[in-house]
């Protein structure tokens, strides 16, 4: 074998051409944005300071133009970049599965679908998003992204996408997942990504937390703080977040524009219920905004119901307010459900669904009656989700499991027909010492 | 929420009823064997007291008939059963994907192409064979399957397998991989199975061993003696073996069918040259069979490369002739390159290609120079495995990484418009920490 010593870089020279292949028809061209049928706006994010609305030049120091336009943008489809379809169409359209086996294991009379993102190459729905900010970006000249990241999710999606796009990407991992669960490092590091414990000594703000409390476990409010620094001083760098914001729920709308056609294909007029697990809420967003647009255009009848945690129960707990969406309150003040920028939820397995507040535009959907929402104990959600890998093969991720748990729970009673969609956002592989400790 | 207390047992009624779906054509019909279309017939296994060819009888304390019939059967098509197919419908047919970024990335004037099996519930090919075994059992009546497990690729398997079958399955994983992986233990329990350190207190073989070195770090060859002696001792319960076996050769190849009929919509006269990955051969085996088959009936041109690494290099290295396909030489004589039933590869990453020989089928066929052999240095395989994910995204298992080597080094100096096809028979997930030591 000859031995090229091609690996110390990224493979694709960095390039946001695309590769002139034909796509298949079944990944979609457009991003649906329900800001466009909603019967009145998302409230708009306020500057922490002026308390005005943001303009762009507030953002321009961390996010490229294209998203900042996105972020507001009114406009129902947003034409989806050549070259991140050609990416999507890796592993999109992701599978709309029957669950023959689980109709029959719980008796139902319903007819259930899993939508499911588990197949992206990084096990979850965030690459959705984090290919489309890597292009934006890479567009505009920006070579190298910063971000923070819990579990590590997010962060392993986006040293995919930079990975893909030749970028360079540099990631802040919250202390006690660093340690704890090597393995998503070892994928970001594949990926050719650099990983660091945070708070770190490469930051003003990790050198000030880590003097305040050398053994502190971290944060995601000080990872984000980090991030955030090393962008904002590196004119090549930006910052990249993978949920809550606006642009973040059009790119995942690509989840719900298949159900769409996946449900005709098979027959179906249209889900009578969806279930989506609700963190910061791009999932949910991606999987049900173009069904509750269709509600609100075509007068379809999908009921939407996001699932969240009980330990950190952002919507069926927490105010309507404006909040920060940071623990430092450095963010701009986003109109949100919240349990307040302080909470600290208790260590419940499922990481992702962690977070304070949710997204500005789920939170203004639920505040129209256009959704609902439950908490789900997490006893109930691994029992869920061990019963669904028993009965279907794959094992959802901890976050996923709350939506298998409250459609499971609906279907057993369920009248005879109705479509129920469970969306899985992604697998629980990586998330295996959590089910150990469970079963 | 209710909780219902169901996950103490498997969600599904042991049966073997399908579900009377309709399974997409596109899920192969019948397995394709090889044994039909050569010109001369493998050299069958023998007794290891007489030294005669095994009879049924010889098996049938571990296998269902419908198995040992598959083992000597020179039938060219075997119906798969609808419960199989409806089975493999969850996740087949797996992805042939044209590999575009790797082309860019290499300079390679050959199309690309790789079957991507890690899209089972299980990560791999393996459960293309495990449903197929556990059904045959299960309608035998057999209740109880047994195994062993190395890193624990085929224990996961057989455990999602049993689960979806409502069977149950118990496990012997060599103690090494139970202490330092405990992923696929957990994987195997969230299925319903119950894993065991080998050796451990619960059979002879085990206790024996650890009488004679209680600080043993286990091997496959213990692990094996412990899942037969219990399976033989108990009228209810069956073994199974994930490779090497004619069996499995057959059920692994849908993988190739389905290669077949991609690589003609995706517009391709033949493949021109296959890279496989080869341990014990079943991957190798299901991906090229149904090729060299083709080849030797209708006068294709399909070149099989098997790869496997240079520290366990049966097929380049070993002598083809009988030999046990355990340590303690109880089970069959089997023809087959092997480097000795006594030989300990060294500690390499990829688990899954550490067998002292290699399936009849693929010995056989190397033989008859059906197919060819290459060795491959671990470091190049994953220096290769780290270059493909940056440029597709997936990572693949460490075992695949082998044919991916062989693939790239060969694409870079292949001529205009070859097609290459990469056998992919994994992910990497689960062995996340090999790469994090290698990069």
């Amino acid at each position: 074998m000859s031995t090229p010593d091609m690996t110390t870089a990224p493979v694709a020279a960095r390039s946001t051409d695309p590769l002139g292949i034909e796509v298949p028809s079944t990944v979609p061209t457009h991003w649906y944005n329900l800001a466009a049928d909603l019967p009145e706006p998302t409230p708009p994010h306020l500057h922490p300071g002026t308390k005005e609305p943001l303009g762009p030049a507030d953002l321009a120091p961390l996010f490229p133009m294209a998203l900042i336009e996105q972020e507001v943008t009114t406009e129902r489809y947003v034409e989806i970049p050549q070259t991140v379809r050609e990416i999507y169409a890796l592993w999109r359209p992701s599978p709309l599965i029957r669950a023959h086996r689980l109709e029959r294991a719980l008796g139902s009379r319903a007819r259930i679908y899993y939508k499911y993102e588990g197949v992206s190459p990084a096990g979850s729905h965030k690459p959705n998003t984090a290919v489309a900010q890597a292009y934006y970006n890479a567009v505009e000249g920006v070579t190298r992204l910063t971000t923070e990241t819990g579990a590590g999710q997010w962060g392993a999606s986006l040293s995919l996408a930079c990975a893909l796009l030749g970028m360079t990407c540099e990631v802040w991992q919250v202390r006690s997942s660093y340690d704890a669960k090597p393995y998503r490092r070892f994928q970001m590091e594949t990926y050719g990504s650099v990983c660091h414990s945070s708070p770190s000594e490469l930051t003003e703000a990790g050198r000030a937390m880590l003097a305040a409390d050398p053994d502190t476990t971290g944060s995601l409010g000080m990872a984000i703080s980090e991030a955030v620094e090393v962008a904002a001083k590196d004119p090549g760098a930006h910052y990249s977040l993978g949920s809550v914001l606006n642009h973040v729920m059009l790119h995942q709308s690509v989840i719900g524009q298949e159900v769409l056609v996946q449900l005709e294909e098979a027959g179906e007029r249209q889900a009578d219920v969806v279930f989506g697990c609700a963190g910061g809420g791009s999932n949910l967003a991606g999987l049900t905004f173009p069904l509750i647009g269709q509600n609100l255009r075509e007068g379809t009848t999908t009921r939407v119901v996001a699932c969240e945690p009980a330990a950190c129960p952002s919507l069926t707990q927490g105010e309507y307010r404006y909040d920060h969406g940071d623990v430092a309150g450095l963010t701009p003040l986003l109109k949100m459900h919240t349990l307040g920028k302080d909470f600290v939820p208790p260590a419940i397995h499922a990481g992702g669904l962690r977070y304070h507040g949710m997204a500005p535009m789920v939170s203004h959907a639920l505040n129209l009656g256009l959704l609902s929402a439950v908490a789900v104990e997490q006893d109930d959600a691994f029992r869920a989700g061990v019963q669904f890998a028993r009965a279907e093969g794959i094992i959802p991720a901890p976050e996923s499991t709350h939506a298998v748990a409250a459609a499971m729970d609906h279907a057993r009673t369920a009248p005879e027909g109705e479509v129920i969609v469970i969306g899985l956002s992604g697998n629980g592989v990586l998330d295996l010492p959590a089910y150990g400790s469970y079963v």
